[in-house]
C-alpha cells in the first residue's frame, strides 16, 4: 500500500520554479495530495508537498527534482509524526482536586454514597459517572485500514484517531481496547467480559468473516449498543450519498439495480443496509463463495464482475484492487463508487469520461460523517442496540446537511454531527 | 457502614447558636467531619455540616436540632452528588481537528504511516501514542472501599475517582475496567486479554484471597507493571509513616516487633513489604486459617489478638471491626495504626491516652500518597514490573516530603507525587 509522504522542497522564488517541480512529479505518475508554503528565506521558498508514493519510486523522484536548476529536496517532513508525538488522546479529570473537601467528595469517603446510590439504582450511573459518554473502540488488528493484519498494537494510532474524533466531534470518551485474538468465540468472550465498563462498543478494523460473527453475538448478548463501523458506518454514508443523488439526478434508490464488487465487511454492510432500506435488486460479486452465500442469505443475488457492470444502475466497489474496473466496462448514466483506499478500482474522472453520471472514490465517502453522531445519539437515548431505523435516520441527516450542489457535507462541519445525533436519538425513541 | 452526609442547617446569627447545634450533635455521639458557612441571609446563616451517620440515627438528630430555639435543618446537601454529575473523567483529544490537513494527519491517510512505523518497531508506540501514560483501573467489585461486594458497576465512581486523581496528580490516563467475574482464573484471562491496550494495570478493590492469585498470575504473565493498590499502595504509605516515626521517635523498624491484626489484602500487603524491607518479627492475627498460613509462608508468625497487643512495638489493624482494640490492651510506648474506615479499631486519642507514643486511623494513612507517583515513575522508566526496590523508594520519598513535625505530607502537595515519581523512576533503572 502507498502511504502519504510529505516532502520538503526548496525552490528559487522565480516564475515557473514550482511549475517545473510539479511537472517532474506529474511525469512520475504521482498525484499531489496537498501543497503549502512553509517558509520564505529571501530568494527561496520551502514547500511541503504531500504525495502518495512507494519507497522504490522515491529515490528516483528526489534525483529528478535535484537535477532541476531552481529546486532542491531538503528532506521529508515529520509533520504527521510530530502531530502523533505523545499520543492523540488523554483522560482528564472534569473536576479540580485542590482542596481536601474536593478530595473527600470525589474519592473516599464521599464517593461511597454515590456507590451505594448506584447499587440501589444502576440507572444512576448514567447520571453520576461518565459511562453514558464512553465508547470502547475494540480491535484485534486483523484489518487495519488498507494495511491488513498488522496486529492490534500497530493499529493503536487508528483507535486513538477514532477516539480523538469522538471527543472533538461528539464530546464522547473513546477508549482504545486492543485484543490479540483472531478466534471469534474467544474474541467475543473477551469483549463481553469488559462490556459493563462502557456505554457502547465500536468494533473496528476486524477482518471478515470473523467480524460478522463477533458483532452478531455481541449484539445478541449485550444490552449496550454495538456497531462494527467498517460495515455499518460506511453503509450509512453510502446511503446518504444515494439519498442526495436521488434528489439531484432523480435516482429511485429502491427501484435501482445496485451492483457490488467486493463483499468484505464494508461490502456486506452496504448490501445489508440497502436491502433493509427496500432496494429490490442488489447484485454482488466476490472471489469468496462464502461471501456470495452470505449475500444471497440476505436477499441479494450472485453475479460476476462483468454481470455487475452490465446490469447495475449503481456500482459500489470495495475490493482493495486498484484499477479493477477498466474504463470500457462503464455504462452511460451509471453511478460509480470505487471506494478502495488509497487507490480506487477506477478513477472518478475516468468513469465520468466514460459516461458515468456520478463517480466518487473512497476519500470522498468518509465514515467520519457517521459514527460520532451515531454513538452520541444512541447513548443519549440510552438505546440498547442500533436498529436499522437509527442507521436510516443517520443517512437522511447526513444527506440533508449537504451544502447546495454537494452530495455530502464536510466531516468537519459540526452541524452534521449535531444533526445525526438528533436524528439517531429520535429514531431510538429518545425523549428530551 | 456509615457514610458521610452533609446537612444544611440554618441558625440565627447570634452568639451561641452554632455551639448549641454542635452540642446536640456531640451528645448524639457523632463527630463533625467538616463544617462551613454556605450563605448568610440577613439574620440567618446556613451551615454545611458533614457527619458520618447511620440512617436510623438521622431522624432523631434532625428532631433534636429542630427543637433548638435558633436552628432549623433545611435538608441534606447534594454537594457530593453535584460534584459527580456527568461523571468525573473524560477522554479528550490532545490535538485540534479543525482542518482537513489535521484530519488527514491524525486519521486516514496519514495515520497509516504511524501504524507501519509501530509495526516495525513496537517501542515507537510509547512515543506516538498515549499508551505510555495509560493505566487500566480494574475491579470485579468484590471489596469496594469498606462497602464489600457491591459489584463492579456500583464501584465505578471509585474507579473514576482513581482516574481523576491519576490525571490531576500524575498526568496519567486512568481507564476504569469493570469485570463481572469472581472466579480468579477467568478474571485473570479477561484482564490478560485486554492488557496490550494499557501501559500499566492497577488492580482495585478485589477481595482477598482472590486478589493474591490474580495479581501474582498477571505479574508473571505480563510485561507491563501490575499493582494491586489495596495491598501495596497502603503498605507503601505505612512504611513511609514508620520511616518518619523512626526519625522522630527513634524507632528501629527492622528490630521492632510489628504486630498485625487482620490479614486481608491490605494486611498481607503490609506484612509482605515489611518482611521484604528486613523487619525480623511480624506477628499476625486473623480469623481465617488460610490468611495466617499465607503470613507464615512469607516468614511472619501466627498470633492472636491478645498476643499481638502484648508483644508488639507497632500494631497495625486492618480488620474493618470498629472498637476491636479495647483501651486496656494498649501498652505504653506502642505505635498504633487502627486503619479500618470509617471506624477505626481504636480511636487514636484513646490509644494516646492509654500511653501509645503514636496513633493514627485510616483517614490519615491515605494511599493517594503512593499510587500516582508509583505508576508515573514505573511508566516513565518503561519498567516491566514493580520491584520491592521501587516500593521502598516510594516510601522513602513520601517520608522525606513530610513537613517538619509531621509523619506524612498532604496528598494534595504536588511535591510528593513528583518526588515519588522520580524515586520510583530511578529505582526502576530509568535513565533521563
Amino acid at each position: 500500500m502507498k502511504v502519504p509522504e510529505i516532502f520538503l522542497i526548496e525552490s528559487l522564488h522565480k516564475p515557473g520554479s514550482l511549475a517545473k517541480i510539479l511537472t517532474v512529479i506529474g511525469e512520475g505518475g504521482l498525484v499531489i495530495d496537498n501543497l503549502s508554503a512553509v517558509r520564505r528565506d529571501g530568494e527561496k521558498t520551502v514547500w511541503e508537498i504531500t504525495l502518495e508514493i512507494d519507497d522504490d519510486v522515491e529515490l528516483s523522484l528526489i534525483e529528478k527534482i535535484d537535477r532541476l536548476p531552481n529546486a532542491r529536496v531538503l528532506g521529508k517532513s515529520d509533520r504527521v509524526f510530530d502531530r502523533h508525538s505523545g499520543g492523540k488522546i488523554q483522560t482528564v479529570s472534569r473536576l479540580p482536586i485542590a482542596t481536601l473537601q474536593e478530595l473527600h467528595d470525589i474519592y473516599t469517603p464521599g464517593v461511597a454514597r454515590v456507590c451505594l446510590a448506584i447499587q440501589k439504582d444502576p440507572g444512576l450511573a448514567w447520571r453520576y459517572t461518565n459511562i453514558g459518554r464512553t465508547v470502547a473502540i475494540v480491535t484485534n488488528g486483523t484489518a487495519i485500514l488498507g494495511l491488513g493484519d498488522i496486529g492490534p498494537f500497530a493499529g493503536l494510532p487508528v483507535m486513538e484517531g477514532k477516539a480523538a474524533l469522538l471527543a472533538r466531534l461528539a464530546n464522547l470518551s473513546g477508549i482504545p481496547i486492543l485484543i490479540e485474538e483472531k478466534e471469534p468465540k474467544r474474541l467475543i468472550e473477551s469483549i463481553a467480559a469488559i462490556a459493563p465498563s462502557f456505554g457502547a462498543i465500536q468494533l473496528e478494523d476486524i477482518a471478515a468473516p470473523a467480524c460478522f460473527e463477533v458483532e452478531e453475538a455481541l449484539r445478541a448478548r449485550l444490552d449496550r449498543p454495538v456497531l462494527h463501523d467498517d460495515q455499518h458506518g460506511t453503509a450509512v454514508v453510502i446511503l446518504a450519498t444515494l439519498t442526495s443523488a436521488a434528489r439531484r439526478v432523480g435516482l429511485d434508490i429502491r427501484e435501482s439495480v445496485i451492483g457490488q464488487i467486493g463483499l468484505g465487511a464494508a461490502g456486506i454492510g452496504i448490501a445489508r443496509l440497502l436491502l433493509a432500506f427496500g432496494v429490490r435488486t442488489v447484485l454482488g460479486a466476490d472471489i469468496s463463495t462464502q461471501a456470495m452465500e452470505r449475500l444471497e442469505s440476505m436477499g441479494g443475488k450472485r453475479a460476476d464482475l462483468n454481470g455487475v457492470m452490465k446490469k447495475s444502475d449503481v456500482v459500489i466497489a470495495t475490493t482493495g484492487r486498484k484499477g479493477l474496473i477498466v474504463p470500457e466496462m462503464v455504462r452511460k448514466g451509471q453511478l460509480i463508487f470505487a471506494l478502495s483506499n488509497p487507490d480506487p478500482e477506477i478513477e472518478p474522472e475516468t468513469a465520468i469520461r466514460q459516461g458515468a453520471v456520478f463517480a466518487a472514490d473512497g476519500k470522498s465517502i468518509n465514515n467520519v460523517l457517521g459514527f460520532p453522531g451515531l454513538f452520541r445519539g444512541a447513548l443519549e437515548a440510552r438505546a440498547k442496540t442500533f436498529t436499522d431505523d437509527m442507521l436510516f435516520a443517520a443517512s437522511r441527516a447526513i444527506s440533508e446537511t449537504a451544502p447546495e450542489g454537494e452530495l455530502l457535507p464536510s466531516p468537519l462541519d459540526p452541524n452534521v454531527h449535531e444533526a445525526v445525533t438528533k436524528a439517531v436519538f429520535r429514531a431510538a425513541g429518545g425523549k428530551i
